[in-house]
This record gives C-alpha cells, structure tokens and sequence, in this order.
C-alpha cells in the first residue's frame, strides 16, 4: 500500500485531505494515508474509462471470464494480507472475514460462468419474411449491451462481498461496463488490497487499464463528482437511505439521467404465525436472537421486526429470548460513527412512551455495541411511522397484535424491504396463503421458517425489494440476475452479416443461446 | 358512446368541463361530449384497480391470454365503427388506420402468446443443498410479479396501436396489472370505443371491472392525479418530450417513486454512407422522402435527419430528394396544437441563418401541412443543439459534412434516438463497422439499407432508447419484451410446497418453463 490513490500514477494535489483506515477496536489511526481523489483526478478515471469502454465490451466471453476469475484468484493469493487487514478496519472477526472472502471470490466466479453461458445478453433473431402480405417483415436481431461505465460504492458492512470487489463490480464487469469504484472510509486499507487484484488481472489479460480505477474520498465530494460525470452510464451503491437518496438525486439532475442501485435500508420483518409459534416459538426465540446479533446485527438483512399475535406462546417466545439476548455479548461496530448512530437509535426506542425494553444484551467496553430488544403494541407501531426506521445494529422491537387482522394491519403498513420472514406450521397455511400476495408487494425475498440473514448468491435470488429497501425495486445485487442492472437491448433490423456481432450471426455459434421467433 | 366517463356509471360532477372530439379535417366539433373525471372518479378508478389487483394477477395463464384475445376480438368486430370514428378525430386515411386496427389487434394476441409461453415469469429453482460445506444452501425459488396497477397515456399519432387498447395496456394486462387509461384529446371518441371493447372482454371473461378503466381529462389535471396516486405502480406513456418528464416528475416526487416509461421524442437519423449514396443515393433519395413525409410525418419514427458527406453524390440525393418533396401532396395534421407547432418548428428553420430551404410539399390547405427539406452544415449543426430538436411531421434536415471524421462527429453528438438508420454498400463497411459502437448507445434500433418508420410487433424490437427518445433505456414498449417494464423478481426462501404458485412447485407444469441452477 502506497498511500496514493492506487490506480492512478498522475500528479495530484489533495482536493479534501487524507484518509486513514481506523483500528475499530482501539480507534488509533492506521498506516498508510490514502490522498482523496482532486476533482482532476476523478475526470481523467471517468475519460479512462470511457475510453476502455468499446475495447472491453468487444472482449470475447472467454477473456472477460478470464478476467473475473484471475481477480478470484489474485483476491485469494493476498486472502492473508486482506482478511489481516480487514479485520482491523471492521472489528469483524477472522472466521467471518475469511467465508466472506471466499463469498467474494466465489461471486466472481459464478459471473465468469454468467458470461460463459451467453443467456444474460438475451440474444433473439426474428428472421425476415420477404412475402409476408401486407407487407414484408425485415429481418430483426437483439441483444443486451453494456451501459458503459459503472461507479461502485461498496458498503461498510461488507468490507469484500459489497465493497470494491464485490458484486456490483462484479456485474459490472461481466456485463462489459468498466467500474469506477469509491472506497469506503471505513476500510480505505482493505479496498486498496481489494483494487490492486483488480488492476492486476486487469494488466495480465492486457486489457486497458480503464476497466477499473479506485479512487477515495475523505468525505463526499469525490462520489458526488463521480456520480454527476458524464462518463458515468449508472451508479451501484450499498448503504444508508440518506446517502443512496442524494446519490439518486445527482442522477436524476444530470441532463441525461442514469439508473441508480442502490440498496439502503430494511427492517427485515419476521412474522410469527400462530401455530407456528404455538409449537416452536421457544425454538424460534434462540435462532432469531442468533440473526439479531449476527456480526452485531450489521447485515442490511438483520431481522429487525417481530409480528406476532399475543398471549402465552408469544410471552414464552419472549422469555427465552430474553434470556438469549441477556447472554449476547457486546460487539465491536464498524465505525465510531455507525457506533453512534446505534446507541442513539436505541436511546429513542428507550425513550419512546409506547415502547418497552425485554432485555439487552451484555455491558459494553468502549466503542462496543449493547444488543436490544423492545416491545410494543400493533396499535403503537401503526400510529407512529418512525418505529419503521432501521437501527442499524442488534436492535430488534417485537409487536404485538390483538389478532390476525391487526397483525394483517401491520403487514399492510410495512415499507418496501429486503425481506420478510415467516414462521409458519401446516395450519398456519391459510393465513400465510392470505398474506403471501400482501408479502410479495413488500420484499424482495420471503423467507420460510428461518432468517434472511444469509444471502445465497445463486441463480434464483433476490437481494432487492420495493422503496425504500432500495432504490429500483425491479432489479437485484446479489445472484446471476445482477448483471441485467447494467445493460439495455439492442435491435438491429437488416444488419448485413459481415457486421453482425458475435450470437447474432447466420450460424448459431456456441455461447451464444438464441431465442428464433421468440422460440429457444 | 354515451358521452360519460365509460367506465364508471356513478354520480359525477365535471372537474375540467367536457371533452369533444374535433374533425381533423374541417375542425367541427364532434358529438357526444365526454365529462372530464373528478379527483373523486381518479381516486375511485384507482382503488377499483387496486382492489382488482391481486384477483386479476393470480388468473391463470389461459383467462389472461383469452382477456387478450377477446379484446382483439372485440376491436375487430367493431372495426367498422372504430375507423369511421377515427378517421374523423385524426384525419388519418382509411388504409392506415384499418392496418393499425390490424396492428392493435395482432400486438394483442402477441401478449396472449407470451402469457401462454409462460417465459416472461422467469420462473428459477435452486434446489436445497443440505449437505453444503461450510453451510447448507436454502431452497430458492424466482417468479416475476406484477408491479400493480399501471397508468397508461396513449398517443395522439396512432389512435390504435399506441392507445388506449395498444401496446402499453395490452402488455400491463398481459403482466397481471390492471389498468387505467387516460383518453387522449385527440381522439377521444375513438378512445371511448376502443375501452368498451376491454370493458366487454373484462366483463365477458368475469373478472373484476377494476381490471380496467378509462377516464377523460380535459387538460391535465386528471393524468397528474393518476401519477399521483398511490394505487398507481407504473406510467406508460407515449407522447411529448415536455409531457413525457412532467409525468416523470410527479412520480419521482411521490413518497414512494414508481417508474414511468416515457417515449418522447426523437429525430431518427439517417445516415448515408459515402459507397451507397455515391451507387444509390439517387434510389434512397424517393424512400426517404416516402419516409419523411408517411402520415403526414407523424411517426415517433419518423426520419427527421439525414448525415452525409458533401459532394456530387450528396447532390444528386438532393435533386431527386427535392423533386420528390415538391411532389408530396400537403396532409392533414391530427390536431390544430400539432399543426400549430410544426408550423412554427418550419419557420424557425426557415429563419435560422445557418439553414437553407431544399425543397417544399405542395402547397396546403387550411388545416394542412406543407412538407419541406432543409440543409445545415455539419459545423452549423454542431454549433447549435436546438437544431437537434424534434419538429414533429414531415420536415427534414440534411446536414452536410465535410468528411468521414466530421460525420463521425455529428454521430458522436446525437442526442438518444428510438432508431438511426444506416445506408451502407460493401464498400462502406469498414466505417459501419466503426461507427456501430457509437450507434448502439444512441439508438434502441439501428437499422441497415431502410428507414426505422415501420416498427414491428415480435419479440426482436426495441422501440426504446436512450434518454431523451424515451425516459428509461433498458426497456422497449414494442414487442414481446415490453411486458417486462411491468414486472418485478421475488424470491421464496423455503416455501413450503403447499403455498407455491404455479410454475415453482416440486413437479415442472407446461406452460411454466423454468431453469434449475441457471439451466433450462
């Protein structure tokens, strides 16, 4: 690590100063100093970019495969060093860092697959019918294009997996869009580790190095340049509402507006049905403290609402709750400030004259967070709106319904989420059969008799959801889906056959899965 | 036609007084009256639509490609009527507007296939591994859902295909979306009769009569409140630039921002590669005039720009360009506003000192158009962005550029477009071929040896483009592919099998294609 931003050798001068990892443990200040980017330097990374745009979307699949997987590879080979480093920046602990490493890489992978399989462009050749009356139909064929260059804003909560090497970047890349990526301040270390992987298979495939740039930013002037360029074609980010709102807002200013991702807040509600929780609700108690408290409760997909009706199976899912909680230990946020905004979270839920507190977890060191659950009443939670707002961390309100249809009451008040759990037994069917319409117009994933804590990067996930889970709710950043964030369809009518792009040729070519007349 | 809102027989009182259809041809005004909705009926419509939501989109694959028939059905048995009246309100001949009917009716059973198809739900499964190391993996399953009821703002230049039975409600009821329908001024009696004829296949086929609804707007006070409200989850909209991001704008500011797909504007350019002008241009110059001038110019398509490089060949294509043109009989505008406004787009090119007249139609009458050709140089043209501007009929602009590179430069400074057309011999290749990448970002449809006017209904087109030519890039509102912008993805983590919807379950359904960890 050099402390210069990495990508870019050119002379620079400090637009806001230096930025320095923070050990999240003792708060002391970490080697080296990153400069932040000078409004320059973001222009000539955006003009980069650009100008790699057509070589490295004219990249052949197996090279762009290639090329995801050598930065798998490279991120593996310095796993050490990044993982080390990582743990410092965030206070996560090792085994956590090292499944998220190899979540990364495997993420990687499963893109560099993407690619090699050819469906994600979508190809479709209508074939011309020169005696078709009234008229003729000329010969039509699609595919997908990239969009151009993406900026990536990686999360804090995810040094690796939502961070400069993660799945926004990774999309990106596959679908043939080069990645201008802003480090977060809380790992500046990390995600320098995490772009020289980049930069360096970037090199070995001898590929432009405009495909990637990692510029940082000591506070927002650098994102809010990046966002507003006009190289720039559509924006991922993983974060706060706040934030990802005011991203949104440059992008819509622009003169020509570009699609933004972002993904910024849920409260993840869990529904305890009756017989569900009649019959297992002091087994679900310890399992949902578990994904409460997981990694202090910092995952966007932290349960952070229980709906349940009450009475006594929902008074023993509380007791043994409590006593799970009252067992969690304190745990190390990632940043002073994320510290801060989780104790003021909990002192307004304390303070608030409708909420009680169950239990809360055990006394905090310095800089630690103290895990909590409250309660209070359908009636309350329905009144005020602001008992929706997320307390990043693990801090969990549980509200109890009079019955079914209050409970159908407060499923019907939920802002949009990334996803809403369900605990459900054979007779809870109907009721969950009545609620599951209601449910799919809120989340982007519903869970079965678990947590969405855990986000499978596969085929048939979502990692989404409606406003104000994330920005655009008809898209996802997690799973194979992702990459259809950055592209748009193509059709091109008579295209002579020496000009066709590779798929969409006279002769199907493997890789390349075509749709004739709409058929596969 | 009864002269009220069609779709709603309780008690009303007018919000903007009434509406009346216009002869486009002698400006009289037309019998019955139609009564502007009130906020009341907008609030009504909506919640019918809302209430009708979750019924509607759980029917089966064969009621919703029947709805989609049976309007067809129900459009071409009251054909006769249904062109007679829109002749009268658009001045458009016969033979137009019984193809359009043909159109509209055919782009319906193109959704009824793609209902039955079943390809459009998206359908993934990735099975359960509980033997995963380091953790099992979940069962996922994917489905496309309907967004909600959609807003859909037909167009004045095809009263059929792009109204209020066109392509955007045909592919919002084919997602599952009920819809209201907003009339358009221009037509509405052929509005009123294009709704009854969904109204009677709603009503035909028993579903609930909120699956559908029109309502007339004397300005646009009732289109802004249908943006507004709540219920309402999606705009389609085809129309005016002005119109298209006022719209845009009411939904970006709603508490929870829907998307809105607006097609607004675009000068389809036309460019003459310098092989094919020098053997062809003499040929191109009638087609293109042919294409200029169809329907009085009134396409979205319509080519409005013609690119080449300067010298005998660019000569020859105007003399025979301009005696074509001065052939071109004048033609009857849809509207006196649409008239108004060409009139002055033509006269500020007349007066633009860098502009010179190449040739004009034949003289109009009262109420007529006069078609004209203009020249610019590439200089002048790159000079002033206003000359990019949409004159919305048959008035052309030839820009004259010096040479390869400055032709590259007027592409390179194109605002987005719904089409560019390309005229290329062998010859020309090499610089198609340079010039392709920058085509693919401007236009949603690049089109070889033609012009983009006819756009086809199949599962190839892209009637779309990058912003400005519509307000979202990524999505078509032609062809197959349009149902998309009217779906979301939801994942189901662990559904228990008695509560998965068709298509998800444990057995594969026809009709329900799906893929398994990625494959088909």
């Amino acid at each position: 690590m050099t402390g210069a931003g990495s990508m870019d050798g050119s002379p620079q001068s400090s637009l806001g100063g230096e930025i320095r990892g923070v050990d999240a443990v003792t708060g002391e200040a970490l080697e080296p100093a990153f400069r932040a980017a000078t409004l320059a330097e973001v222009d000539a990374a955006c003009a980069r970019a650009e100008a790699a745009f057509d070589r490295f979307r004219a990249t052949d699949p197996q090279t762009r495969a290639r090329l995801l997987e050598a930065i798998a590879e490279n991120l593996v080979a310095d796993g050490e060093a990044i993982v080390a480093r990582a743990m410092r920046e965030s206070g996560l602990p090792r085994p956590r860092l090292e499944g998220e490493l190899a979540r990364t890489a495997n993420q990687l992978r499963l893109f560099a697959g993407v690619v090699r399989d050819g469906d994600y462009l979508d190809l479709r050749v209508d074939p011309a019918l020169p005696d078709r009356k009234p008229a003729p139909r000329p010969d039509l064929r699609l595919r997908n294009v990239p969009l151009g260059p993406v900026a990536v804003f990686g999360a804090s909560n995810f040094p690796l997996a939502f961070s400069v090497a993660g799945g926004d970047t990774a999309s990106a890349l596959a679908a043939g869009c080069p990645v201008v990526a802003k480090a977060h301040n809380a790992h500046p270390g990390t995600s320098d580790l995490a772009g020289r992987a980049i930069a360096k298979a970037v090199e070995a495939l001898g590929l432009p190095d405009g495909v990637f740039a990692l510029l940082f930013d000591a506070d927002v002037a650098v994102g809010q340049a990046l966002v507003a360029h006009p190289a720039i074609r559509a924006v991922g980010f993983t974060g706060s509402r706040r934030g990802g709102l005011a991203l949104a807002a440059i992008a819509q200013a622009r003169p020509e507006p570009i699609p933004v991702y972002a993904e910024m807040s849920a409260v993840n509600p869990v529904l305890l049905l009756p017989a569900a929780l009649a019959a297992r609700g002091r087994e679900i108690a310890p399992a949902f403290v578990a994904a409460l408290t997981l990694g202090a409760g910092q995952f966007c997909t932290n349960p952070g609402v229980v709906v349940a009706i009450e009475g006594a199976a929902l008074d023993g899912f509380l007791e043994v709750a409590a006593g799970a909680l009252a067992a969690a230990p304190a745990a190390t946020m990632l940043t002073s400030g994320i510290h801060g905004a989780y104790c003021a979270g909990v002192a307004a839920l304390e303070g608030h004259a409708d909420i009680a507190r169950v239990a809360q977890g055990q006394a905090p060191a310095a800089r630690q967070a103290q895990a909590a659950l409250f309660a209070t009443t359908a009636e309350a939670f329905l009144r005020d709106p602001h008992l929706q707002a997320e307390v990043f961390g693990a801090a969990g309100l549980v509200v109890r319904c009079r019955d079914a249809e209050e409970l159908r009451a407060v499923v019907a008040s939920l802002e949009g989420q990334l996803t809403i759990a369900v605990h459900a037994d054979a007779d809870d069917y109907p009721l969950a059969a009545a609620l599951l319409p209601q449910l799919e117009r809120k989340a982007g994933r519903i869970v079965f008799n678990g947590f969405g804590t855990g986000v499978e990067v596969g085929h048939a996930m979502v990692h989404g959801g409606p406003f104000p889970a994330t920005s655009d709710g008809r898209f996802t950043s997690v799973g194979s889906l992702a990459i259809r964030r950055f592209l748009r369809p193509v059709s091109y009518q008579d295209l002579p056959e020496p000009l066709r792009p590779p798929g969409l040729r006279a002769q199907p070519e493997a890789g390349f899965p075509r749709r004739t007349d709409g058929q596969p």
